[in-house]
């Protein structure tokens, strides 16, 4: 079960994840961010898979994409 | 499916789960810590739930559990 993941790479993969689903929810990237309560500079930087979120982030994207935390690594091989 | 929790008790969850899986493998929290590539200090606050801690250190940790880090969040009810 273990992984063997470099940090760029666990990041760009949630970052594609947050973003399809983002996206297919309709939201633009800044009415997302807004929603999340975090500014849109820093969700383009997630999205990215430049950004090694929290865990208090990854909780409040979850939320707002109707998905449990657990879920969102799932989907996103993590 | 959305989670309503503050941030203190989302931490707190994670840190509990991950203390009782840590010493259920015979870990001591110095020895995991080290594993883990953390400070003891700063493990000692994660098993507390004191950190928002980032999606790195969440992989870093699953894998010296062995779970995978969707799976750690499921087990933490996240």
């Amino acid at each position: 079960m273990a992984m063997n993941i470099s940090d760029k790479k666990a990041q760009k993969q949630l970052g594609k994840v947050i973003r399809d689903k983002r996206k297919a929810l309709g939201y633009s990237q800044e009415a997302f961010a807004s929603e999340c309560g975090v500014h849109r500079t820093y969700m383009g930087a997630v999205e990215r898979g430049e950004r090694n979120i929290s865990i208090m982030n990854i909780i409040r994207i979850s939320n707002r994409l109707d998905i449990l935390p657990s879920q969102l690594l799932s989907d996103s091989d993590l």
